[in-house]
C-alpha cells in the first residue's frame, strides 16, 4: 500500500503517521520528494480501512499494491479451482453448459426442457422459481412450487440443479437445488453473501449491472470469508449506453478473471444481450475467449415464456448451438 | 402502449394479435404504413407484461406511454404528498435536514453529534448501525447496540431517527426507528422492498449507483404495492466515469423528480461526492434545485471515523453549510 | 414516426399538427385514447428533425420507428456489402487481418514487421503516422514522413496501407494509403466525416468510447451521404466502469450491426483491452462472433515502443495467434 | 511518479530500471517489500510517458502523483485566472451570463434575442453558426452568414459573441467573434485545439460526454501549450444511463474543478437538461455551487426553432430567470 502525502505535511505529522502504520505491524518506507513525500507500506495491509486512511487531512491519496480480495485471488492459490457438483465439473479445462428456462412454468415445461437440454449436452438444469422483477406487477415466480417442479425433472434427468435465491428465509426449500444463483441485482447484498458463505451448497454469483470485476471478487470473498469456497463466476452483462442490445456482454471478464482469481467462471449470453438472434454467435465468442462454461435460456415457446421469452431459444436452435460450441472447444483446445 | 408490427407480418398475425389485446380488455387501433403496421393500445395497460410483447416474433417495438409506475406517479395524485414524522414534514414546501455520522460508534459520539446538529437546526438524526461495506473485512456496524445508542440519543434530543436496513430479519430491532433507509446497493432488492411495504414506516429509498429515476420510482412502487405510502426518495450520486469525485450527484434528479412524482425528494451531498470539501457547495445547489432536504454526514472527529471520514463535515462545518442552506432557502422562495 | 400528444391537448391543436404532417406529405393516423392520443406518420420520415418535433409544447414523446440511417441501413440493401482493396476482401464471408504497430517509428521496424505479418496471414498493414494522444506532451506520430515509411513499406510486402487522419487538411499526404481510418476521437468530428464522403478513399470507422451503434451507422451515413459507400466499421472498445481492462470490447456489436447494416465490421482487440495477454482470447472471440476482419498491433519489441506497447504483440505471439484463428474461422463455416 | 515491480522482478531488472530513470534525470526511490517493490520517482515527471512505462514487462501498475496538466493546474498558479473579454471578466469572483439561441436563423432573430437578454444583464450573446448535428440529414447552420448575422447583433448591443468553431480552415470567418467554443464531440479534436492555442481568442473548452474532468484539463493544457492561457470551462451535461434527461449536469464539476485548475468554469443547464422546464432549477443550482458563470438558451419561439427549441427559454421566462439567479448569487455572496 503506497500512501502520498500533501505538499505542506510537516516532519511531526509526517512521522507521528509512520508510528501509527509500525503500530500495526507494518513496515514503512519514506521518499521524500520536492512537493510531496511517498509512504510506502509493506506487511499485511488487507485489514486497513482504505477509506479511513484516505480521511486524514495530511493524506494526498492511498493506493493498494496487493488486492483486497486474499481468498479468492490467484496470487495465493495459482491452480485453478475445480468445481465438482455431483460428478461435473466446472474449471481446470472442465467445461459445462447449463441451460433451462428463464422461469419454471410447470411441469411439463420444466421436464420437457431439461430431457431436451440435457439429450443436446447440458448436464446442468436452470429455471427460476424465485424471479427478481423491475415491476412489483410483473409474474415473480411459482417459488415453493417451482423448486418442486425442478426436483421433479431433475429425478428424471439426473442433472444438478442451478436456481436462484432471493431472500435468505427461503434457503430451506433450496436442500435439492445443487448451484444457488446469486442474480446480478443481489451481487451486493452483503447479508445474502455473508449467511450463504456459512451453507455448503455451490454458490453461483453473477455479476451486477455497473460492477466492476474487483467488486465482484469481493462478493465472491464475503462468501469465501465464511467458509464456503465453490463458487461459480458468472459474466451475464453489463449496464452501457448501448440499447438494442439488453446489455453488454463483457467478455473481456473472462480472460482477464482467469488472471485474477482460480475461480472458474462462465458466461450467460441470454441475459447478456436480451435477443435470441444473438445468443449463438455470443455463446461462441465466450467458448472461444475460454469460458469454464455456458448458461443458456432454452424454452419451448419462447413466445408464450412468462419472462424473458425474447432471449430463450428453442430446443432446435439449443441443439445446433451445442454442436458449434463442440467445434469451437476443439478449435482452441487444439 | 405502442406496438410496432414488423414489415412482413400477415394480415392474420396482426388481426390474432389485436384479438388477444381486445380479450385483455384494451381498445385497439391499427395504423397500416407501407412498411410497418403501428398498433395503438388504450385502456390500462399497466398489467401488460412489456418483455413478454416483445418476445413475440412479429413485434419489432414496444413503447408505454403510460409510465408502468402508478402510485408513485403524479398523473394520478398531483398534489405533493407531505410526509409528516413526528410533526417534522418534508414536501409540500417543507424542507428538513437529516444531519448524523455515517456510523454510530459510541454513545458520546452519537449524543454529542445529535445535540449539535439539533441546535444547528437539523430536525432529523442519522446514523448508521448496519453498514454495508464492499469488503467483509471492514466495519460492518455495531448493529443492535448501534440501534440503542441511536434511541438513547432521540431521547435526549426528540430528533426522529434516519437508520438503515440490510436485511428484514432485523426489523424487529428497528422498531423506535422513524424512517428506515434502503441503501442504494439494495434499492432493487424486491423482497426487502416488498416487506418494508407492510410496514408503517417512512422508507427512505437511494437511488441505486446505476438506477434510472424511472427504476428508483418502480422500487418506490413496491413498496407502495404493499401499502405503505410514506416514501422519500433520496438522490446520492450515481456511478459516472468520473473518479475525482467518489460519485457524480444527479441533481437534475430533483426538478425531474418533481414532474414525475408526488413524492418527496432528498439529496445526500455527503455520498455523492465523497469528500467533505464539495459538501457545502453541493448542498446549497441542492436546496437551489428545489430539494425537499438534505441528509449531511458530519462527524466529531472527520478523521477518527471507522467509516466515509473522508466526507464529513465537523459540527463546526456543519453550523456555517445550515447559515448558507437557510440564506438559498429564503433566496428561492422571495 | 409515432407522435404521442399530451393529456390536455386540445382538438383544434390536434388537427394543426396533423394538417402540418400533410403538408409535409406524411400519411397521418390518429388513435384517440382517455388519456392520451397517439398519432401515427407514414411515409419518408427521414427528413422529419425529431428534436423539432419533441420542442411542442403539446408533444409527450415522438419514436422513430423506420431508422435514420438510409445508405448504411441493411433493410434497403439487404446484401452485404463487400468491399474489396487491393483485391483482398472484407464482407461477405469474406475475413482479413489488418496487422502493424501502433506508431509507425523507423524503416527498420515498420517494413521489418510489416514482412513479418504478411507472412503470418495479415494481407493489410496498419501503423500510425498521426496518433491522438491525450496530452500534448506525448509522442504524436512521424506525420509525414511516417506516412513515407509506410508506402516504403507497401512497396515491399503489397500490402495495402490502414493509417488514421486527425486533420482534413493531411488529407494530400494520404494519397499512397489505401483505407483511412477515422478514430475513436473523431466519431463524431461530423467536417472530417463529411469531408472524406467526398474521397475514393476506403473509410474504417472506430466506434467512439461512449458512442452507441445507431451513432456509429450515422457517422457512417455522413460519409455515405457524400457518395462514398465504401466503408467499413471497427469495434475497438467502449468506456465502462471496469479499470483492470482499458476498454471493454463490446462483441456483441458483431453480430448486432449485422443485423442493422450492410457493412463489414471488424473488430479490435489490442485497443479493446489494452493488454497483450487479452489480445488472443479476445481476437478469437471476434471471430467466433462472426467479424469480417481483426486489427491487431504488433511491434517488435514492444516495450521499446513509443505508444500503446502494452498491448502490442510480438511477432511470434501474432504468428500463433493467426493460427488459432484460422481454426475459429474453420470451426464456424464448417 | 510511484512504479510498483511485479512479483519475481530481479535485481538485475530493478536496477537496469533505476538507472533508466536516473538517466531522465529523476530521483529514484526503491522500497523493498516481501512481494512488491515500489519505486517512488521525484523530479520533473510530466514527460515521462506512462503508457510506455506500463508496457515493461517488469511493471505491475504505475500512478502519477502529479497531475499531467501543468498550466491548468492550480497547483502551480493558486491564483484564480480572470478572463477578460471586452471589460466583462470571467472568475475571481465575476459572474457572466451568455445567452442566445442555439442557432442563428435570421437577422430579426437573432437582434431580437440580443436586445432580450442584454436587457436582463446577459453581457454575453452566443449564438450557433456551425451547428454537429448527429445526422447529416438535420439542420447544419448558416455558416458564414450567421457569423455576419451574429456581428450585426454585436454591433446594436455591444455584446461580446460566443460561438463553436468546428473547423480550423473556418478560423478566418469568426475574426468578429469574442469567444469560440470548442463543442463537446471536438472535445478532444486534438488537431483542432493546437490550432486554438495558436489564436489570441477566448477559447470556452465544452466538456465531452464521457470525458472525465482530468481529461477535460489535458484538452485545455493542449490550448494552453500553444501559448493561448485565455480559457473558460464548461459543464455542459454527461451521458449516464438517466434518459428522461437528455445528459446529466454534473454540478460537483464546478467545485471540483475550482480546486483543480484556477481556470474559470461556467454551466450550460440548457445542454446539460435539455428540457426547458429544468432550466432554471438546475441555473440556480449551478450558481449555488459557485459557477463563475451561465450558458443558457433563448429563444423567441422555441416551438419553431431549428436546433434545440426543447430546451430553449422564451425571453420572458429569462427576465424571470435573470431575478432569480441574482438573489442566489447575493445569498452566497452574503
Amino acid at each position: 500500500m503506497i500512501a502520498v502525502l500533501k505538499p505542506g505535511t510537516t516532519d511531526q505529522q509526517r512521522d507521528s503517521l509512520c508510528e501509527w502504520f509500525k503500530g500495526m505491524g507494518l513496515q514503512v518506507h519514506v521518499s521524500q520528494g520536492e512537493f510531496h513525500t511517498i509512504i510506502g507500506l509493506l506487511g499485511d495491509t488487507s485489514k486497513v480501512d482504505i477509506n479511513l486512511l484516505e480521511s486524514l487531512s495530511i493524506i494526498e491519496s492511498v493506493k493498494r499494491i496487493t488486492e483486497p480480495f486474499k481468498n479468492a485471488n490467484r496470487k495465493f492459490h495459482t491452480d485453478d479451482s475445480v468445481i465438482d457438483v455431483g460428478g461435473f465439473k466446472f474449471g481446470g479445462g472442465h467445461f459445462q453448459v447449463i441451460a433451462g428456462p428463464c422461469s419454471v412454468e410447470s411441469e411439463e415445461q420444466i421436464v420437457g426442457v431439461a430431457k431436451r437440454v440435457k439429450a443436446a449436452g447440458a448436464n446442468f438444469l436452470r429455471g427460476g422459481a424465485f424471479k427478481p422483477r423491475t415491476s412489483p406487477y410483473d409474474f415473480q415466480g411459482l417459488h415453493a412450487d417451482g423448486l418442486k417442479l425442478l426436483s421433479l425433472a431433475k429425478q428424471q434427468t439426473g442433472q444438478p440443479i442451478v436456481t436462484e435465491i432471493m431472500n435468505i428465509n427461503d434457503l430451506p426449500l433450496f436442500e435439492d437445488a445443487d448451484v444457488i444463483q446469486v442474480g446480478a441485482r443481489n451481487m451486493q447484498n452483503f447479508d445474502l453473501l455473508r449467511e450463504l458463505g456459512r451453507t455448503d451448497k455451490v454458490i453461483l454469483i453473477k455479476r451486477g449491472l455497473a460492477n466492476t470485476l474487483k467488486e465482484l471478487l469481493m462478493s465472491a470473498e464475503y462468501v469465501m470469508a465464511g467458509g464456503n469456497e465453490r463458487i461459480i463466476l458468472c459474466e451475464r452483462g453489463i449496464r452501457t449506453f448501448e440499447t438494442y442490445t439488453r446489455n453488454t456482454l463483457d467478455l473481456s471478464a473472462i480472460p482477464m478473471l482467469r488472471e485474477l482469481t482460480h475461480l472458474p467462471v462462465v458466461a450467460d449470453p441470454s441475459h447478456g444481450t436480451g435477443k435470441a438472434r444473438l445468443v449463438e454467435p455470443m455463446a461462441l465468442a465466450a467458448a472461444a475467449a475460454g469460458a469454464d462454461g455456458l448458461m443458456i435460456e432454452v424454452h419451448p415457446e419462447p413466445e408464450r415464456a412468462l419472462s424473458d421469452g425474447a432471449q430463450s431459444l428453442t430446443p432446435d436452435q439449443f441443439d445446433r448451438l451445442m454442436a458449434k460450441v463442440h467445434k469451437i472447444r476443439e478449435a482452441i483446445q487444439a
